[in-house]
């Protein structure tokens, strides 16, 4: 059991969980709590600090039989705390290896639903579009390279779990994201202000790409120009925008709706 | 200028902000910035206070003029600080007369389309609701007494404003407002994950009111029991629900797109 506040593997978890940086360069993620401990996949996950308390409940239970072949640590009470990133731990904190997607692939995928997010900036609105993504079928959510960091412990934690089957990608160059697309026939449509069309007179059955831009500015122009089509969201009263991850939704879920009508 | 931490108005500020009941018996609630200071009704504003570098910028604009209107009061920086909600504050910050709504007129609307929410207990959830509510046209948010406080600081800031502007009544007996609105013809649907049906298998062109539960445990069985419909939303993956404010919004945009269809 780890008892001392200076352990180093408790001081590297610490680091893990305030620095991106550290996340990144040593290409992990922490997650917490006993479901995302059980989504996990028992191959990607390389440490795990767990509570007495928190094992004995788990006991005669299928979280139990994965601890005993992931293996695990227990840890006192105020180092727990320490490593935790919440008020109110559950008792079990995972470290688990980085997912590798390959956009080629992604690009050949049937019938794909992209979502591009362009500089998102808010932790849950990332992770609300990554559960939600799941839930509308999409293909994979691909973010400009100063979107959020996607395992930010918020993130990871508004994805209810999602971040382990949504496949998502960092793309460092836009232009050459969309000319891609572009020349696989995905239709590509900007969320924007300034569109012409509501979304729900667009046809999203055939290959579609959403792009989403920050909380606050919206889209680049020149990103927004490079869209095939512009839409928009109507809104009554005197509603400025909506919320990015509610704006996305609206997009995916109209788009299956649209692909389920027989 | 107040300069001292101590000032009553000051002391009495702090407590408005973290404390609900304080709010409710003083019938004001807090809102901080210029856009939220702008939107607010002229005759709802009972106190401002403002930094004088805040004070300076306003100058030549309407702002300014309005401040002329309501008065206000300058504060030193150290005492803003102990006085706003934010970590990074605009500099102004106001005293807001709550409205008040009546639900017998609110009935009466033509074709209304009511969210009715049971105990939903995060702020932003309820902020993000109300905003995209006013976005989509809703008659009104009805909430259960056990329902997070819609003057919250934290739901306000998610309105974004809309708090002035949609029609928002906590309802004292849930079953009592279920009879109403089936007297008036109101269809009424509970979001449930045992819903057989899919939401877009519906027409909400008719009046409308949505039932959406709680975060963790959905509606109780009571309530959902009164409601007409059961109905869910389709989800892919291993999705098992959808953060409350997306399925609220799903459900209050598919509405608004099926009125629009000419």
């Amino acid at each position: 059991m780890i008892t001392s506040l200076s352990n180093p593997r408790v001081k590297q978890v610490v680091q893990w969980q305030s620095k991106a940086r550290e996340r990144k360069k040593d290409g992990i993620f922490l997650v917490e709590g006993i479901k995302m401990y059980e989504e996990a996949p028992e191959s990607s996950i390389k440490e795990t600090y767990i509570l007495e308390e928190t094992l004995e409940k788990c006991k005669g239970t299928a979280v139990f039989e994965k601890l005993g072949r992931t293996g695990y640590e227990t840890v006192a009470k105020d180092v727990f705390l320490k490593m935790s990133d919440t008020q109110t731990p559950q008792g079990i904190l995972c470290v688990v290896k980085r997912p590798q997607f390959d956009l080629e692939m992604l690009l050949q995928a049937e019938s794909p639903l992209f979502v591009i997010l362009e500089d998102l900036q808010d932790p849950g609105n990332l992770g609300t579009i990554v559960r939600t993504g799941e839930g509308a079928g999409v293909t994979a959510v691909l973010m400009s390279k100063n979107t959020v960091d996607i395992y930010n412990p918020k993130t990871i934690r508004a994805t209810m779990g999602s971040i382990y089957r949504v496949p998502h990608i960092y793309i460092e160059d836009m232009g050459e994201l969309l000319e891609k697309l572009h020349n696989i026939g995905v239709k590509t449509y900007a969320a924007h202000l300034q569109g012409e069309n509501y979304y729900d007179s667009f046809s999203f059955t055939a290959p579609t790409a959403f792009l989403i831009g920050n909380e606050g500015n919206g889209l680049k122009k020149e990103t927004a120009d490079m869209a095939k089509h512009y839409l928009k969201i109507p809104m009554e009263g005197q509603v400025e925008s909506l919320n990015a991850a509610i704006a996305t939704s609206l997009l995916m879920y109209e788009t299956h709706r649209q692909r389920s009508i027989k």
